[in-house]
């Protein structure tokens, strides 16, 4: 059985096993004050071009999104969210434990645009409401699909003028990084964005992300909000040397890119035989539409999962790549795929 | 600089490290649905010789004790503990950002006794006060001191006869299992508490604590919890290797002794040179009393932390070993000492 | 101008004022531990026909639904909700403030049915989802809709056979027990939901909400939640007088027959003028339809608040009668409708 | 049986009541939003001599505390209190219910001091631990105590050089305002604190407790905080309508002085029987030792509250006076004392 089934299957690329076997023995302060850390701060601030920015190494995502948020809000402010968002449906009301509503609202793609996000904030208009304080959105959406800068930008404008924090999950941003038809940089996200998270663990790390807070008004303290949320990973040199080697020599892209590749070959081999998709994923996620009977066939060899029913039928099923997706494993799908009645 | 600063100044085990390499590339399922779980979990039910307990395997001590005490817990119960207890001092206010009030009682050396119990349950007498409903007690303590057996037994007895659930952290558990005079042996920790966590992060893991929860009352949809605190690893086997290589000839043990053996051998000369201690510990924190001066000189070749003011011209330092301390350290330790004016 | 804004516009039934009058310099016990409470208690088990119910009395409607529901959930569950439900738009996020969700589904009339809750329900398969465990239903509903006895049973049925708590908020129920077509009494409230209130401040009341809990399970310590939520008041023998005299010759339903039959007078007066009406209402709570150079023309002499934008010259308004609505003004509206050009 | 159990036994006083009947059957704004309440605020600013404080109007002081305390404070900000003050002790964990840790220190009296709160303060050091924010005190005190203005000024000075927040618990304040020694003006309140509360409830009123916001920072969106947490009473004129009464021609202070009258009369005929005093109260509570074969004497004709135990025979209770206190029931109260054997 190969599996599809999501980007967290395997361990970490080589390059980061043979840098913390490397550094193990070494003695560092504990709680992320390290030099590693330091270095691998000062190197993200390059790469994101915002020597101001305050940046965080965390385990996971869940932990990521719950921390931030409920540092960055007061308790009547909610956030808005497309109803596919990760904190609204994924992370079992871990936002909503923290005090803090999601308000979501439904999109076609996965997307949140500024037409969504008006119609929730100007939905509440008074003190018996709660008070809309924050944008979530991710990218690459939960549906594999990719904002464009002038999207983001124009989600960015009226967070702006609507004194709402824009925030950006970055679980996949590898794959968003480097997608066919990204125009996104990462020092975009410290532009348009009051904080965003680029994701390690779903591209190539054991684990860890990297949290990028932008606004000057939300940094004041947030290791505290860490240690609080039972963040703080006292071995935290674990997460730099991680980052570190994720951006020395362009690896994180390199590992976006294959995962893509990956996809890409899927889509096309897909596309080939005659089958359509619920979207149009340009990124590391696929959800093709099978005839339920194809996908029994197919699950005696791949793992993957279900995404949604289409009709008695058909359903869509969720493929996954990543950086450590084997490509003869894909070819061997699309053939599987093609012999199946 | 050589730090006796704590327990996690290195990376894991060299024994770990080769297990997390070995199985790298496997493919495996997510959030701990996978064999390697199956098999951690099926070793430790058998150390413990506790077939019926849940055991779940977390990140960090923070996170598993705020997971745990808010999953165990109604919105009105309280908790009692030390006022030296981690979740009283360490943890940033963790478990009264879950909603509940941390009932603290002054003890001599860190360890809460029937009495201490006995009076904090016995002063919160009807609805206008919170319910005490949890006692939290540690093994080691913050101050290196151990529970005897029939002391642990004895709180467990006046917690189960007063409807409290018994909740130990053993963060450093590896220490106290192997400390000289020790009588309590892992299979008592499930027969007498209702969950207690066994450390990994400060024995040798890269991190990881198993959470193992005796009374069948609170093991309904503990993982909820986990995912909802933010704490449910995506690698999860990650965890799983780790504990399995801990608990593979007894190397969990092992890496306890040396640490106490190391702790032992800086008492011992300390004690030699006439020093005395502010507090009896047997394990693998020692909490010396130093002239200020002699501090200073210390402090030029070694790592350690400020534990308390005794008085003007003298302190208590708090001295950590580990699995990873070496001897040759430690007996520069005394030699330095031993020169101190 | 004469206010249809809402039904707490006035203060009390000249009947509660007068006991409160003659009660108050009596010298009672404080937090409700009094023998007027006593006695309301006693009361209220009759009417319901459960002596077995825990009844306690609250001052207000968020109050007492933030206090039920938080004692009633743990951490990981959730709540389903109609989306038009007072707790998911008009409480300020009160119930994710003690940290759950309340998923929400779309209804016709603000009527939740066992569709819409199987539908949330059967949506939530794992521990990455919350996990719905309480059902909120109001009856008369946020649209002034009653439930039939036989929905209510359904409704009643799926709960159960799904281990889903039922509440049911009944902030307006004098006017539901009282409607057109009820066939719900108030012993039935008992029958079918796990917990309800009885409301008294928008039935004549100075303030005051009866919730009643029938469920063995929900019963265990409620009166610390109260107190730990703010909820108990210390003279809390008003709130027991006042439900005495609601309870005393049948004066909860006429107050609210009198409350229905100023809206259907209202409906009849608007209907036979040729409007419609939003929803078709059974209750204190009407919404018709009015050309918008209407709405202006009857804002100079009514208060009332605006509900929906139905067109871009037409929209729905809400008026409320209550206990102390005056037949003489509800004449004169339907007058000044009649002459609105 | 007389009740000196508390100063909540009895209604309101009769001009409260006779303004609630008078406005009973008017029309007003709900939520607070009425011209009583506009009256109320305008007649508060004048009579705190500060026109820029925003002033809200709740009905309870555990909903006060909760509402103002969880409003002002970030996640990981903590309240520094004496051991005996009332979120400490009676609140059923309100406070940490909203997510915050409530440090204490133990006092000789109940009035915590700049010593006390130093030492919590500066034993916080590092985001391992919460972060002392808000400074809890209340006038008076648990145990009756009155803190000089020059105390309160002291305080005030603290709290401002370390950017910590002072709050003023002022349940009790027509007592304090009207006790012998007293030098602080209601006034000074709004100077010396960034928000305090004029309690009703104990002095008089129904209930109802009048929050002032005097620091800027700490307004924003306030009634949010205060319908979330369930405290916005729909019928918001009847607090207005009783703090008008209490405020016109100075009855606040004419009852503050009555209760005080009657607990010196007590205090003064206990103590020429000889009697002495857990601590000397100058306000409505006194907490006199006696022998406990006294006390079941007492208890025949009145009701009090047991206080803390002395020693084996010995015993302090506590005697609560009011607005209501009846004089000839304090002569009562001396005369069976002297008769007591």
């Amino acid at each position: 059985m190969y599996s599809f089934n999501n980007d967290y299957s395997e361990g970490a690329h080589p390059d980061i096993m043979e840098a913390l076997m490397r550094t193990n023995m070494e003695q560092t302060g504990g709680y992320s004050l390290d030099t590693y850390t330091e270095e691998a701060i000062h190197n993200m601030k390059n790469l994101i071009n915002c020597q101001n920015a305050d940046i965080h190494l965390l385990v996971g995502g869940t932990q990521t999104n719950l921390t931030a948020l409920s540092a960055f809000l007061r308790p009547h402010h909610a956030i808005i969210a497309a109803s596919t968002a990760h904190i609204a449906v994924h992370e079992t009301g871990a936002i909503e434990a923290t005090g803090h509503k999601v308000i979501i609202h439904p999109t076609d793609d996965g997307k949140l645009n500024v037409n969504h996000i008006r119609e929730c904030y100007e939905a509440h208009t008074d003190e018996h409401m709660v008070k809309p304080k924050l944008v979530y959105i991710s990218n690459p959406t939960e549906l594999g699909t990719i904002y464009s800068k002038a999207e983001l930008e124009e989600i960015s404008c009226y967070c702006k003028e609507n004194q709402l924090f824009l925030y950006l999950d970055g679980a996949r941003m590898a794959s968003a990084l480097t997608a066919i038809g990204n125009d996104i940089a990462l020092s975009d996200y410290a532009k348009y964005t009051d904080a965003f998270y680029i994701g390690g663990t779903k591209s190539g790390a054991l684990f860890g992300e990297a949290l990028v807070i932008c606004n000057d008004n939300l940094k004041e303290d947030f290791r505290y909000h860490i240690k609080q949320k039972g963040g703080m990973l006292a071995k935290g040199r674990l997460l730099a040397i991680q980052f570190n080697t994720l951006f020395t020599n362009h690896l994180y892209e390199t590992l976006g890119e294959h995962s893509n590749k990956m996809a890409y070959k899927l889509k096309e081999g897909i596309t080939s035989l005659g089958y359509r998709f619920l979207v149009d994923s340009q990124t590391n996620q696929q959800f093709p539409i099978f005839p339920n009977n194809v996908i029994i066939q197919l699950e005696k060899e791949f793992l993957f999962s279900f995404q949604a029913k289409i009709d008695e039928n058909h359903s869509a099923i969720r493929l996954v790549t990543s950086w450590a997706t084997r490509e003869d494993k894909v070819e061997k799908f699309i053939e599987v795929l093609r012999n199946c009645k």
